[in-house]
Parts: structure tokens; C-alpha cells; sequence
């Protein structure tokens, strides 16, 4: 709920203060820059950290304030805005701008509820979500609102309304089709880059899967990384439907069409909390399948011991609790548990995941074994639903149509309709690990190699990442590669391989 | 645990990088500002919001990078510091500075496990507070760990953990007296600003009573706020021991005298949360009386349908659990249920309620009698515990103390020592809130009192704050005031009226 302007007392007119931009990068957060001594501050009560609302005409943007003293840098009349807060209030230099408290968020009260244990409806998630997405929760906020919904989970109705809450405040898209396929894995599993093969398969033999996929959450890459080496992937509404129409598929990221803007804010805090509990993971799915109009979606959910999902049992509480709230929509899930026991293909970290993806869709004959299987599967289930095969009969339709190159050549054709293939960049260092002694590879930690390959720089260094030379099984010798690092920066490179001079037991070998 | 710089690559020497103060006022949060082209952050794979470590000789500090392009504002090699990040790495301008990434935070992992309902032992408390208050910990995480010791309550054992670990990373006096007395309210109750009464009291009967108060967590006034409108309160450990050796008493801001610096930094994101827990509470309020050397401490315990505390049942639970933890480390607490149901005093904002202890303290007409009966009772049962009066005899004496004139003498006395009495300040604007119509206060909602004393701009606005015209039970007529508004900006003012108009029955009336 917004709170109407003080009714009771005027606020006396504010004396002009001018917009200037500052060329500065703060990520997401919007930044607003006042002289200390600037006479709205003292008027307003205002102090480094209070957070502001700007506003220019009809349009305003809330932010943290910082201040700054001296008569280099702003002028007493200035508002010096961040690049983020920059571009929300859409001014020129110099514009006139007015600054004061933000309204109160009433939705925090929620919050507070939520943390200390009470459930929420539909309409306090709706209004969480709503403030979230206009800006108006700090950093703490956010981070207060999903640590509550980790440490009491959120149940089936709640999960639900979050969902709800979460296409309600974005963009939706319409097909003219009964039929609309997409897939998903819950991640967890390095390497696990099956969607751009999927789509491929799928949109090959005439289902239409309009795909959007984020970027990592707490892993080295997620799929819009990946992809994001071999075509543009900041596909507006209207770019996709233009690649959708054409090519029946599409594999670009969710974020730039807005389908599901509140969770492109969580996935930030959680990030930097390193923390994603199931409703949210359910949340996030779900809002975007069905913002963009799928009426099917098939979900992976790989399964082991250092993977997201550690036993067969999670994977079956999951998989239930994901299609029950998913048919409230009415939208149907598949769930699939897949082996989580080791990374997926050789590469972990957007390009060489991308370079994996190739390989398979090309039928080079190296490519990875693994990574095609899993693909056709996933690809063979979501051709059983969308009614292209029988039941039973879909894996083989899925193989038949990589083997023939036709997956091959409409993965062409969709990069070219999402703005041209690319070539995936290489690292330009690369450091071997190696086997400290002789024996078998008995276990691989998932969780250590991505730590890993995020020391290394992924997924924001696009080529950074580990590339596996050894699977569960491998008799190997020692001082044998067990893996190599790559890196874009010698200050990466020397994270990545001091932690793995230090982790311990990252691939365990068995004398 | 340290990370120990990368010894399997070693990291290339960077070149020269130059330390500029920025004059920017971020309250206590670190920010670090580079050039977008500036090599180091190239050669590191720094970006916005990445947190960075800055050293100077072994000196470091840890900030939120952000970036700024174009040439006016940094030069390539520049390294712009926020004043805090100044004061914490006592640079001069232009002096040799690296940029690196902080090391990993190993704590963090204690911290998810704590959100997903995992007990922590003492080791795990003590890396956490440690690392906190290394300011490795960002806002998110800070609001992680907070948010999941209320979502999931400490037990006896976590919160005595986390007390140990608070005691441990501050500062700790030691006194030459076998009894040192201290006094604490839990809150939650505005304008119970008993503490300078109860001090001077106490003090003037020749008992040790070296008091350390904090600054408002969520109310419009902490007694570091209202003090400080009578005397200097940031005193160091060496004016503190000074004072008290001198008058056997004082009233010092706890942060200045670092007794439990993880406090101040939890405090201040419990602010922007407006939640605190139990457990916080029981470990904030102990942490400092230990680290201050006090033997016995009086707890003051508020009841009230809209105090902090609400039920008799909760305030035993509160003072059972307060209790047991205080004998973990060898500190006797006695804690007293007393009367929440309405303010205490007439004023409510920092000059507010000095003003308040000021007319008690001399004994003036008109001076509020609650505020009076209370801090005698809390001063009476001090004197007991401290010895110098016999079991049912400590109010009496606290009261003749007032009646003397002998607390006021300390008091001033007291204040003298601290750097001298001040007059509390006026606020230049006051706006009466009048009644809608005639009849009897049958209720004070606190809660609500709180939020329009902040709105009207306290804490931070010394002058601001409420004043009560009336109490329950008062008979009144429509139109008469029910309380006065005061502020020190026509912005703050309008937001209070504002809330006052649209929050209803912040005093209930019946006909």
C-alpha cells in the first residue's frame, strides 16, 4: 500500500535540486549522492543511509543515500545518481528532482510475522512481492524475508502463493498452440547443460518450447551463462516470440523479459547468501514456466550424495510437492530423478559447458557420452507429453534426431534467429590438478568442484571453469590430470589452485 | 580461520595503486570505490559489489567495491575510500595501497547451517563473531544470521554461546571492589528512562555502579540518547574508569567504551529489520554487563498488552532464561516484572525524557510520579543486592536519597565528570494531537507511540519526539490534547501528524 502525501501538514516546497549522474556502478542497488550539507538533508532529516526517494515528475526511484563533504565532487544543490538509479528515473543532466522519506513499507510487518513463525496468505505474498519488485526492500530486507522462508519452510499453500504473487508482477506470454513444452532441472550438478540439446530435439521434431533460463544462482553457470557463449540470450518479449515463431524453440534468459522480475532480486540475495531452499526454488521455477505460457514442463532432478537433492526420498518429496502446486495453475510437471553422483560431460563453467553442448549436438566422436543420454532422455519425455511419441518410445525418437543432424541444424537455425552463432571463448591459462597417488576414482565432491570453479572466476569470467579429465571408475596413475583450471586472470588461477591444494579429497582415488 | 595468501601460484605483484579520501559518509558500512578500467580490477576479476580487501603495510579493511568510469571523479590508479574505511586503515592520502579478494569466509558455513535449523556449539558462535566483527560479513549475511536466531530461538546453551563469544572480541574492566552493581530494562516501553536516577541513587549511597547504555535498537530513545542530551557519553575505557573512581558512577554510551563491539554491529541491522530476539536480547544485555565487571545486575522487565514483553508468563520465561545464562559466567541477575501498560514519564525522544529524569532527579513539582516510584524500585532493589540496605528497605532509602537531594548532587556531579551538565535542547516546531471526542484513556498503545516519536524524527533528532498530555484513566473532553508532537524539521513533523492522523486509537477513548 502506497501512503498518500502528508495530509495533516504541508511539506513546505522543496528549493531545486539538480540530477547528476555519476558513472557509478553499484550492480542492482540504486545509489543516491547529496552533499552534507545540502539543505533538503537537513530539512528532511536526512542521514548516509537513509533511504530516499527521487522523484521527477511522475516517475521516482528509492535508493541508499550517501553523503559527501568537501566542494569537489557535488555542488550543495546536486543529487548525484548511481548508473542503477540512473536509469529507473529515466532524466537527463540537470533535470530537477525532488528528494524525500520514502513511503512506509507495510508489507515488512509480513516479514516479521514470517519470521517468527507465522504462516502467510495469498495477499501478504502479493504484497511482499510487490514492494520487493518496485524497489523498495534493502539488501537486509530481502535477506530477512529469505532467510524466514529457509528456517520454517514454506508449506504447499504458501509456496503457491508465492508462486502466484511472482507471475502476477511480471510480463506473460501467450502461444497460439494447445501444446507448449518446457523443461527444467532443480541444478546442484556441475556441468548438467542438457537444455540447449532439449530444445533442439524438441523444436526439431515440431513441439513448440519457448525456453528462458537464469543465470547462475550458487553454481558456475547456469544455462543463460552457457548459451550466452554460443548466441545472445537478452532476448526482448519480442525477439523471442520473433525466434519462437520462426524456429518453434528458443534458449534465451528470463531475466531480460522480465517473466519473473521479483525473482531476478532474490536470486541475487541468495547468492550472496549461498542459500536456496525448495518453496523459493519451486517459486522461481513455476512463476516463470507459466509466465511463459508452457502448459507442460518435464523437471530433472539429479540425485547424490554431493548433489542438491541427496536421496531418492527428497527427489520424490520434491518432485510431489512441485506437482501439485504446479497443477493449482494448472500447468503439468514430469518429474525425473537422473544421476547426481558426478559432474555431467567434461566442462564446468559456461564455455566449456557451451563446447560440451557442441560436441554433443555435433556428434563429434569425444563428445560426452553421459550428456547425451541425458539430453535424449529429458528431450524423449518431453516429446511423450507434448503427444510426438508414445509412451516408451521417446528417448529413441530423441537419439534418432541428434544422430541424423537435425538438432544439429536447428540449434544453427535458432542461434541465427537469436542474433548469430557464436564461438565460445577460451582461457587463456589453464593448471592441471593431479592424482597424488595411483588407484580409482571413487567419488567426486559436486559441491567442492563448483566452489572451485567459481575460485576460478566462472560464471562471470565466461572461459573460467574446470574441465574433468577423469570420471567415477577411471584406474588412473599418479600424477595423472584429475582435472584442469581454467582462468581468465593469474590472480583467479591462484585462488582456484591454492583451494585446490588445500580442499582435500575434491576427486577421491581408492589405491 | 584466515585464508593464507595462495601458495601454489604465486599471485602477481600489482602495480602501484593510490589511497584517496572521498569525504563519503556511509555510516559504519565500508565502501571502497575503483576506476571501471582500472588494471587491478581487471587482472582480479573485480566488479560492483564485489567485496574487496584493501592494505596498507598489515592493515586491511573489507568494503563493497563499486565502480565509477569517465575521468573526473578517479584516476586509474586510484583506491577511493569512505570515511569509515578510512578511519579503519589509518592511511594518509596517496599512500601505497593492494586490492585484493578477501578471503573466504569459512564462518558462513556455521550460519546456513544455523538457517536450516542446525544447533551451533561455542566454536562455531566464536567464528561467526569474530569474522563479524573483522566486518567481514556483509549486510546480507549479517541479516541471515540475525533473522535465523529468530526464526528458530536460541536455546540456553546457543544463546550462553553466543554471549561468551560477544564478551570475547571486546574490551573487559576490571574493578577493585568486590560488588559492582548495573541495572538494564529490556525495553519496549517508551520514556522508562529510569537509568541516570537509579545510577545517581546508587551511587550516592556509595555502591559501584559503572553503567554502559546502548543507543535505541527500535525504540524512538535509547539512555545512551537521552544522556547524552544531559552530558558527554562517548566515553573510552580511561574517562570511564576515571569517572567512576571519581563519583562510584556513571552513564557511558556502551560502543564507545568497544565492551561488545559485535553488539553495536547486530544492533544496527536489527534496526533496519525491526525485530529482535530473545536471544539477541539476553546475549547483547549480559555480553556488556560481564565484559563491564559488574557481580550483580537488577533487570527490569516490563508487562504490557503493547510493551515488548506481554504476558507475566513470558517475562518468568524471559527472566528464567536471563538468569540461568547470567550464573553461566558467574553474574548474579535479579529481574523485576513491573507496570507496561502505558509510557512511563511524560516525555518520550531523547531531550523528552531527560527533561523527564531532570525533574525527578530535582524533585520539581510536576515531575512524573511513575517515572519517580520506578527508578526507586529499581534503585531499592540495587542497594539490596549491593548491601547497603537490609531485604524490604531499598526503596525507602532510594526515595529518601531523592528527597535529600543527595542523588541530584551526584548526579550533577556524575555529569561534571563526564565532561559537563548540559541543557537539553527545544525542538523548534510542537503540534498538540487532540482528542476526537469526550470521555476516559482506557488505552496507550506503545507500539504505535514508538513509531510516531520516530517518525517525528527520534532518535537521531535529539528535540523530537512525543509528549503525553494524558494517562490511562484520565477524563477528558473532545478537542482537549491527548499528547504534543515535537519535531526539529517541518518534513518530520508532517510525516508524525500524518501517522497520527491515519493510525487510529493511539490513545483509545471510551465514552
Amino acid at each position: 500500500m502506497t501512503k498518500t502525501p502528508p495530509a495533516t501538514a504541508a511539506v513546505p516546497e522543496q528549493p531545486a535540486l539538480r540530477v547528476k549522474r555519476l558513472g557509478l556502478h553499484t550492480q542492482h542497488q540504486p545509489v543516491i549522492v547529496m552533499h552534507v550539507d545540502c539543505h533538503v538533508c537537513r530539512s528532511e532529516g536526512l542521514s548516509a543511509r537513509s533511504q530516499v526517494l527521487v522523484s521527477s515528475g511522475n516517475r521516482s526511484v528509492q535508493g541508499t543515500l550517501y553523503q559527501v563533504e568537501g566542494d569537489g565532487f557535488l555542488s550543495l544543490d546536486e543529487v548525484g545518481l548511481s548508473e542503477t538509479a540512473w536509469a529507473l528515473l529515466q532524466v537527463s543532466e540537470g533535470d530537477d528532482v525532488r528528494v524525500t522519506h520514502p513511503p512506509a513499507i507495510q508489507s515488512l510487518a509480513n516479514v516479521r510475522r514470517r519470521i517468527y513463525g507465522s504462516r502467510l496468505d495469498a495477499g501478504a505474498f502479493s504484497d511482499i512481492v510487490h514492494d520487493v519488485v518496485a524497489g523498495r526492500y534493502t539488501e537486509v530486507q530481502l535477506a530477512a524475508f529469505l532467510t524466514a522462508s529457509a528456517a520454517l519452510p514454506m508449506d504447499e499453500a504458501e509456496t503457491a502463493h508465492l508462486t502466484g504473487a511472482m507471475i502476477e508482477v511480471g510480463d506473460r506470454l501467450q502461444w497460439d498452440t494447445p501444446v507448449v513444452v518446457d523443461k527444467h532441472c532443480v541444478g546442484g550438478l556441475p556441468g548438467n547443460r542438457t537444455t540447449p540439446i532439449v530444445v533442439a530435439i524438441v523444436a526439431a521434431n515440431g513441439l513448440v518450447m519457448p525456453k528462458t533460463s537464469s543465470r547462475a544462482i550458487t553454481s558456475p553457470a547456469g544455462t543463460a551463462d552457457a548459451m550466452e557463449t554460443l548466441a545472445p540470450v537478452d532476448l526482448d518479449i519480442a525477439a523471442l516470440r520473433r525466434v519462437v515463431q520462426a524456429e518453434g524453440g528458443c534458449v534465451a534468459w528470463g531475466g531480460a523479459v522480465h517473466l519473473s522480475p521479483a525473482d531476478d532480486i532474490f536470486v541475487r540475495v541468495e547468492r550472496e547468501l549461498d542459500v536456496d531452499t525448495e518453496g523459493q526454488l519451486i517459486a522461481s521455477v513455476l512463476s516463470k514456466k507459466i509466465a511463459a505460457g508452457s502448459t507442460h514442463v518435464v523437471i530433472d532432478i539429479p540425485v547424490g550424495p554431493t548433489a542438491k537433492v541427496r536421496s531418492e526420498e527428497a527427489a520424490a518429496r520434491l518432485a510431489g510437492r512441485m506437482t501439485a502446486v504446479a497443477s493449482r495453475f494448472g500447468l503439468s510437471a514430469t518429474c525425473i530423478q537422473t544421476d547426481g553422483s558426478q559432474p555431467v560431460g567434461k566442462g564446468i563453467g559456461p564455455a566449456l559447458e557451451a563446447l560440451d553442448v557442441l560436441a554433443v549436438l555435433q556428434g563429434v566422436p569425444d563428445a560426452p557420452e553421459d550428456l547425451h543420454h541425458r539430453a535424449a532422455a529429458l528431450a524423449g519425455a518431453a516429446l511423450e507429453i507434448g503427444g510426438k511419441a508414445e509412451r516408451g518410445r521417446g528417448t529413441a525418437l530423441a537419439m534418432e534426431t541428434l544422430a541424423s543432424g537435425r538438432a544439429w541444424k536447428k540449434f544453427e537455425a535458432i542461434c541465427e534467429a537469436q542474433g548469430g552463432l557464436r564461438v565460445p571463448p577460451k582461457a587463456p591459462r589453464t593448471h592441471p590438478v593431479t592424482a597424488p597417488r595411483a588407484g580409482r576414482v571413487v567419488h567426486i565432491n559436486n559441491r567442492k568442484l563448483a566452489r572451485l570453479a567459481k575460485l576460478a572466476g566462472a560464471p562471470d569470467a565466461k572461459a573460467a571453469g574446470v574441465y574433468m579429465d577423469v570420471r567415477l571408475g577411471h584406474e588412473i596413475d599418479r600424477g595423472q590430470p584429475l582435472l584442469h583450471i581454467h582462468a581468465e586472470t593469474p590472480g583467479e588461477l591462484a585462488y582456484a589452485l591454492d583451494y585446490a591444494a588445500h580442499a582435500g579429497d575434491i576427486v577421491e582415488i581408492e589405491p
